[in-house]
C-alpha cells in the first residue's frame, strides 16, 4: 500500500501519446501525483523518447494515420525493452476506423494495462458495444463489468481495468472494485485520460500492475469526491481545477481513506 | 424559451472539428451547458462520428491541409443526414489560405449557422476585412453589423451570427441582439470558439436554429458578465474557471433575466 | 524600465508555432500580459501570419515533420522582415530527432532569443546535455549557466536564457540573473513554454531584446511566486490558474519590486 509513495519517490518519466483535447490535463495530472509527462507522437522521436522513459499511454481519442503509426512504432519498441504500455481505446466501437485502429493496436502491442469504459471494453470481449460517442451508452443493468473485464484480462494477457459508477479492475483471477468516483466527473472532459495518464505513472513506479492500477484509479475516484465537495455551489470549471488540487495531495494514505478499494478473489 | 431545457434533456452529441488551442474549453463548455462533445478530424473517422452526432462544429482556427479536407467530408456528410452545420471562420481575412479555406467551405458545405467577429463576416460578405490576427480589427464605426449579417445570411441560406459589442443574428429577416458580455472575454482565448460549441449543443437540440443561436449567445454573454464578477481583484486566470462555472449553471430563466436578448422585426 | 507598459500600450501579435501541450496556457498567458496570440502550422498560412506579427516563438515540444518544415518557412520569412524569432527548444538532447531539429532551426533561423533549460541550453553549446525528458537533469553544480548562457549567445548572436533555480539572460557581455520564480512552477505544465510566448510578447514590443527577455522572465517569476501563495494549502490546479491571475496584473512596478531582477557587468 505504498503505491503512491512509489511515485513520489521514483518521479517515473510518462510517454504519451494521446489526444489534444485533454493532453494539457492528463500532463498536469501525472505531475501532481509525482511522476513526470512527455509528450511525443512523431514516428522519428517516439523510439528514443520511450526509451527513457518507465511508462508509455496510448491513447486514440483524436487518433489519425500519422499518429496511429507512432503508436504502433512506441509500443513495439516499449515491448522490447519491458516498459508497461497502457492502452485507453476512447471511442472503440463508436466508428469502424475506431474498431479498427483499437484491432490493430491489441494484434501488435502487448499491453500492461487496458482501460476503458463499458462500452469500449465491451467491444474489445468482442461482446458488441453499445457507445455514444466517446461515453458509455452501457450500464452495469446491461451487462456485467466483472466478466467482461476477466474477459478482456483473459484474452490479452493485461491488466483490464473498467471505469463507470463502480470502477473493476481483473488480472489473473483477481478482481478488485472501487466505488469513490462520483457521476460529476463526467461533466469534464478527460478525466478517463487523465486517469489513465495516472495509471502509467502508478504502473511506472510499481512492480505490481494490477495494484497500481488500482490504487491509480481509486486516486482519481477519492479525488473527484474531494473536487465536488470543493465546487459545491459553483460549477464544472471549479471542480475541473479541484481534481488537480486533489491529485496533487494525493498519498497513500488518501486513497486507503477515502478511495473505497476492495478486492475480492 | 426553453431552448437551454432541451439541450439539458436531450443531450446531443457535437462533432467537432476545431483548433487545438481551444479545444479542451470547448469541450468543457458543451458538457457544461448539457451536451455531449466529440472531437475527430482523421478522414477515415469523421463519416462514421458525423452520422451519430446531431451537430457538427467546423472551426478553422488551426486549419491544415489533412484537417481541411476532413472538414469538407464531415461536412458533406452532415449535409446529406440534415446534420445541422455551424461555421466558425477563425482568421478569415488575415490569410489568403484563411480566405481560400472558408471560400471551400462555404462552396462545398451549407452551414445552419455561421458565426464570426465582424471582420470576419465582412470577408465572407465580400465587403472586405479588417483582421488583426484572430481578432476583429472593425468596430461598429466602420461598418454595421446587422447589414453585414443580413447579407452573409442571404448570401447562404444561413443563420449569421456577428459576436462584438453587440452581438447580432440575421436570418430570413430576423434580428436578434444581445447585449451582454463584455471586453475582458477578449482576455480569454477561445470565449468565440467556445461559443460556436455551445451553438453547436443549442443548435442540436432545437429546431429553430436562429433562436438557438440568439440563445447560446445570450448564455455565453451572460455567463462572461458572472465571470467578471466572480474574478473580481483577481484576473484572467480566475475569470476563464468562472466562465466555465457559469455556464454549468446556464438554464433558460438565467437567459432570460441576464441575457439581454432582443428581438428586432 | 517600461517593458510590461510597451507591451500593454503596442498589444503586439505573437505568432506561436507551439506544441498542443500547453498551446492553450501559451495563448492565455500572452493575452494576460496585454499581447494578442496568434497560432498557426500549416505551411501554406504561416508566412502570411508572421508577415502581420511583431514575433515569432518556435517551440519544439511536440514536433513533427509537417510542423518543422512550417517552422523553417515561418523563420525565414520572419528573419526576411526583420520580425523578431524565439526559440524554445524543448527536448533537445532528449532524442536524436530533437538533436537534428534543434541544429536545423539554428541553422536556418537568426533567432532574436534563444531560451531553455541548462540541459536544452548545455546541447545547443555542445557541451553535452543530461536531459531527463522535457526536464534538466543538469543542475548549477553540474555546469555553470552564466558559461553556457555566454557560449549560446556568442555563437548564435542571440540574446540566450537559461531558465532554472536562478535565471539567466547573456547578450554581448551582458549578463541579467531573476531570483524570482519557485520550484513549484515545475508542477505546472507548461511554465517554460508561457514563458517563451511571454518573451514574444515583450520582444515584440520593446527594442532592446536583453532587457525585454530579462523583464519578462522576472514578470514570470514573480507572477509564479504570487501564485504560490495563493494556491496555498489547495495545490498544482489552483496554482496554474492563480498563475495567469498573476500575468494579468503584471506592470512593470510589479516587475521591479517583486521580480529580484539584477543586471551584471
Amino acid at each position: 500500500m505504498n503505491e503512491s509513495a512509489n511515485v513520489r519517490a521514483k518521479c517515473p518519466l510518462v510517454h504519451c501519446i494521446t489526444n489534444y483535447v485533454t493532453v494539457n490535463d492528463v500532463a498536469n495530472a501525472i505531475l501532481a501525483v509525482g511522476a513526470s509527462p512527455i509528450m511525443s507522437d512523431e514516428i522519428k522521436d517516439v523510439e528514443d523518447i520511450v526509451s527513457i522513459s518507465q511508462a508509455l499511454v496510448l491513447n486514440i481519442g483524436t487518433l489519425n494515420e500519422r499518429t496511429v503509426a507512432s503508436m504502433v512504432a512506441a509500443g513495439k519498441k516499449a515491448n522490447s525493452l519491458s516498459i508497461p504500455v497502457i492502452f485507453d481505446p476512447v471511442g472503440a466501437g463508436a466508428s469502424r476506423y475506431r474498431c479498427d485502429v483499437t484491432d490493430l493496436l491489441l494484434g501488435e502491442v502487448k499491453f500492461a494495462v487496458i482501460r476503458g469504459n463499458l462500452s469500449e471494453m465491451s467491444y474489445i470481449a468482442g461482446l458488441g458495444s453499445g457507445t455514444k460517442g466517446v461515453d458509455s451508452a452501457l450500464t452495469e443493468d446491461d451487462m456485467d463489468p466483472v466478466k467482461v473485464a476477466s474477459s478482456v484480462s483473459e484474452s490479452f494477457g493485461a491488466v483490464a481495468a473498467i471505469t463507470g459508477k463502480i470502477d473493476t479492475v481483473a488480472y489473473k483471477g483477481r478482481i478488485a472494485r472501487i466505488h469513490s468516483g462520483c457521476a460529476e466527473m463526467g461533466k469534464i472532459t478527460g478525466t478517463g485520460c487523465m486517469l489513465s495518464g495516472v495509471i502509467g505513472a502508478f504502473v511506472g513506479a510499481n512492480d505490481d500492475h494490477f495494484e497500481a492500477t488500482a490504487a491509480a484509479i481509486a486516486a482519481i475516484g477519492a479525488s473527484g469526491e474531494a473536487a465536488l465537495k470543493a465546487a459545491k455551489g459553483k460549477g464544472t470549471g471549479t471542480m475541473h481545477m479541484a481534481l488537480i488540487d486533489a491529485l496533487s495531495r494525493v498519498d497513500d494514505a488518501f486513497i486507503a481513506s477515502e478511495g473505497k478499494l476492495s478486492y475480492e478473489g
